[in-house]
């Protein structure tokens, strides 16, 4: 493995995956252009945008990486050459969309089939391509899917990862919670042990202190910390080779107030019953209803306003979203956050995160700092 | 004008132009989500991905923003509460799409008129869209080239101040061009004076030093600089509200060798010939052409291997192209970088670039430091 991908056989294993996935809906194939589901299928960081540069993967056949001859190197970094995969580069003045339609060839059955997309290819070339494609493409979401819901060893070895790096993260969080300090002093303190803690880059962080925690969108201000503030700190970042963490511990700043100390408990059992709902053939709607029951008998249900979770991967938000409505059932391999809340305007709010990775017979959290509202020592003065 | 974006009035009269604009091309109108296109119209520098946020612009008519209510607060930044639009916001459940097709509402000629689409709009939303719109739209690069090509007096200052702020970096260069450090130490102290002579970040640094300045596409790497290297350094970045910055220079560490010097001069005089040739009516091809005859003359053209320049403005490459084939006629207004290079693999190359602004009568250059090769002085040892 290198820092930046896993190795060429895990590339393989989804190439095979995702021509089996398009043969099976019906299409002619995919058409995968730089962004999250490329970084997927052969480990490439291409970012290019005016030149054409694409996967193109025809329904149960061999893929072909089509990329301007300019951009030959960035290819260098990906699992293409390791896997020997065909390329075919293309200069100022050729057609890359026709050369696309000639590499899928056969496997357009003469324009009846349609071609998927990735979700983010820009118009700058979806249009050109569907004109010389004959057929309106569709996204390929619906083919990847299941393929990017469901984490292999790989993956799940690097989500770990994250999360032990986030949860060191967490433990100095405290040390850094000093009154008179801001929330974006905090937030400072945090990108540098974020970084030092072994992510590549900061992906967010949120610290909403005092009423700043009842917004869940809150993300830092030059509101000074004070004695008796809860904060809810809600942080992640990539992990080598690009796996996100994401973990949230609410702290109070000297002893909390009994009836926040009495809310906060109810919403610690409400974030270990969704936790413990987790497993195999349950569906997604049900862990959220089991963080929501919890804080309903207590009084609480319209204090949580946000659904209970999202998957996470690559990307620091994907499938599967724990909300109610979504039926899916939960498979081994999935990994998403348990994440309630409970928000009082203007007063102070709360949250528990955990990332977990469903197992066969139940949830595996990446995250294991204590959840217990943390109580940060005020300095004598 | 706030640091972020122009006044109000200057994206009145942007709107205006561009619904004139759509109206002249025979469409029902645009749609333009968060991109370079969005910013230019109403200065909003949105980068929502999943939820759609899109400006609706019916040709002629008034304009209204489709937002999610969750993104609401992003718009504040942006010119959209000062200028009155009308704003439209929808919830997780609404159909986004639907929203679109009802604002353009009569624009539509009941489906007989296309909407164009900014080029960056990701098939997330543009395969959608164009299924409720019942015809697939086309690009909106056509509608928006002249407008975005002829920049405003308010655009025009803000890229003399992004030329003087790369010229005082180029000024300190000198001093960071010191035998035995590398070209990322060197790149690692132009980043840090880039920031501190104005500019928002960093857009790019090339530093090429010896035979790695023959390669045109060559970034920073850990060679180390000796005495006798020719050293191309070529570095840019975003001057708020956003206008880039883009010089090259080319410095030689201690007396160059007389050949090189040689023919250092005839790319001075090449870079000079296509300023000079820089007017309204001139074609762009013919300013390409001005460089490259100086060249030939000397035997240099095959050491010239990429086009002479780039348009540039909120992106660092954009329309105007200064390129053999491109016959558009130069007008006053447009801003582009004249970059002649030469370039002798394995041993040395050199490049020169100013960014011009064309007037009534010529060119003005944003960038005003000594075209002639730099010497910089070795210490003694």
């Amino acid at each position: 493995m290198t820092a930046s991908r896993f190795s060429a056989d895990v590339y393989a294993r989804r190439l095979q995956s995702a021509a089996t996935a398009a043969a099976d809906a019906g299409l002619a194939g995919l058409v995968i252009t730089p962004g999250y589901d490329l970084r997927y299928l052969v480990g490439s960081r291409a970012q290019t945008f005016e030149r054409l540069t694409a996967l193109v993967l025809p329904a149960g056949g061999e893929p072909t990486v089509v990329v301007p001859r300019l951009e030959l190197a960035a290819l260098k970094e990906s699992a293409v050459p390791e896997l020997g995969l065909s390329v075919r580069d293309w200069v100022d003045g050729d057609d890359p969309y026709e050369l696309v339609a000639s590499v899928m060839g056969d496997a357009l059955g003469g324009g009846t089939l349609k071609c998927a997309v990735t979700d983010s290819m820009p118009a700058l070339h979806l249009l050109p391509l569907a004109d010389v494609l004959g057929a309106v493409p569709v996204l390929a979401t619906d083919v990847l899917r299941r393929l990017r819901m469901i984490k292999d060893p790989a993956e799940i070895d690097v989500l770990r990862k994250a999360g032990a790096a986030i949860d060191r993260v967490h433990a100095r969080v405290p040390e850094f919670l000093v009154p008179g300090r801001t929330e974006a002093d905090v937030a400072a303190d945090i990108a540098e042990a974020i970084v030092s803690e072994g992510h590549s880059e900061v992906a967010f962080i949120i610290v909403g202190s005092g009423p700043h925690g009842a917004d869940p969108h809150h993300e830092c201000s030059d509101r000074e910390l004070r004695v008796g503030d809860i904060v809810v700190v809600d942080i992640g970042g990539p992990y080598e080779p690009g796996y996100n963490s994401d973990c949230t511990r609410t702290y109070s700043i000297g002893e909390p107030d009994p009836d926040v100390a009495r809310r906060y408990a109810v919403l610690q059992r409400a974030q270990r019953a969704a936790v413990d709902a987790v497993r195999p053939g349950v569906t997604a709607e049900q862990v959220d209803a089991a963080a929501r029951e919890v804080l309903a008998a207590e009084g609480l249900a319209e204090a949580f306003v946000h659904r209970t979770g999202h998957g996470i991967g690559l990307s620091v938000h994907e499938e599967p979203y724990i909300v109610a409505g979504n039926d899916l059932s939960l498979e081994p391999g999935m990994a998403f956050s348990v994440e309630p809340g409970i928000y009082f305007p203007g007063q102070w709010g709360a949250r528990i995160e955990d990332i977990v990775i469903v197992t066969d017979d139940g949830a595996e959290p990446v995250n294991n700092r204590p959840h217990e509202l943390m109580v940060v020592p005020v300095p004598a003065s």
